[in-house]
């Protein structure tokens, strides 16, 4: 599977820190392999002391181990979603741009009209993995576009995912619909862009929502969570 | 409130009908005022003995009255949607043209760039009844359309609309969502159509849906009613 990704080494145990240091270097980021999201259960380490205390504080967290990987120095985080059916069909939506704030998804963009060479090769890395996979259903591959424009695979969510929510009005076919179609064993649906798309998070607390409206193109999706810092209670999306 | 209809006149008892006809003419078109829907409760008449039948008919099964109305020569069926806030504010969505099968909706197409001059008289026909009635929520008006370009108030739906089913994804914000932001007092959404858009109601019974999805652009609606001649059991939407 040719797939490129940051350097990278498995933590099972404390005495696995040092070798895996020697083969990512630091800075790095630490994650449990189990349960991380939004920047939950991940840390960024700049030297060893740093490594071994947040590696002691997440092994404790999660027995099944951490990652260690290389921090990468990128231009842009980018996400590409597809839906595989059944019979192998694959449709893959237009690369996304994301931008995270403190660990947290906060904005997605996308471009309809991009054929970037980094989107040529981010859809075909998404398609080798779901065939590789065999996978049926939606899934995102996070990436990291370096200023070179190489591309390097960071995570992969096998699911519908946040960076694909503009789908619900910004795209032919929801990121949701095309799960449905693939799990039954339907044709999948166009995944082109309508426009140029925005989704923002709405984290921690969101604006009342007449203020939200008052952008008559605003999409507005509220959860129903109660609020709390670093929390996603909802998005807005803009198709322009 | 200056909005041209085709003659008529009301018919409380079968003593009426003889001037009514004298006032529309014939060939016409016999409503109950009540429960009338997809073509049932009208009938076209075409002769005085014709509409006597039917009005005794119609009459026995609507105590509240019948409405006869001159049967007009149309070249075009269009509908006006529209959406009124409690603050008085109005947004209306592009001229729909709609084609009737046996008195049933058979398909709705948009085009979102006519700026015709009927568009402009029949935003201006709906945003007039919607301030006249002082109402508050979706509403449907239903037009002819004549050679001369002349357009004709028919009816009026004081509800979200079938030749409405269009907007939910071919306008930046659907029918149903406009009524409730109009009802519960926020900002209206943008009623532009984001292509040209078709809704084709599926009647009757519908084909099956993997073949419906065979289209990788269709938005397939079925509404979970078992098939019967006539009914309207779900309906697709395309937006090129």
């Amino acid at each position: 599977l040719d797939i490129p990704t940051p350097a990278w080494a498995r933590i099972g145990k404390m005495e696995d820190l040092n070798d895996a240091v020697a083969r990512t270097g630091l800075p790095a980021v630490l994650k449990t392999r189990r349960d991380g999201y939004d920047g939950k259960g991940q840390q960024v380490v700049r030297e060893l002391g740093e490594a071994r205390e947040a590696s002691e504080r997440l092994l404790a967290a999660c027995p099944a181990g951490l990652v260690c990987e290389s921090l990468v120095d990128f231009v842009a985080e980018r996400s590409a979603i597809a839906a595989r059916g059944v019979g192998g069909e694959v449709r893959v939506y237009p690369l996304v741009t994301n931008v995270h704030e403190g660990g947290i998804l906060r904005r997605s963009t996308v471009d309809p009209h991009q054929g970037s060479r980094s989107e040529r090769e981010a859809q075909r890395a998404v398609r080798a993995l779901l065939d590789e996979l065999e996978y049926v259903g939606v899934l995102a591959l996070e990436m990291f576009e370096l200023a070179s424009g190489e591309l390097l695979a960071n995570e992969f969510a096998p699911r519908v995912h946040n960076s694909g929510h503009w789908t619900i009005e910004g795209a032919v076919t929801s990121q949701f619909e095309n799960h449905l179609r693939a799990i039954v064993g339907w044709p999948l649906g166009e995944t082109e862009a309508t426009g140029r798309v925005t989704m923002t998070n709405l984290i921690g607390q969101a604006p009342p929502t007449p203020e939200l409206l008052a952008d008559a193109r605003a999409h507005v999706h509220l959860y129903g969570k109660s609020p709390a810092p670093g929390r996603k209670i909802g998005h807005v999306t803009h198709v322009a």
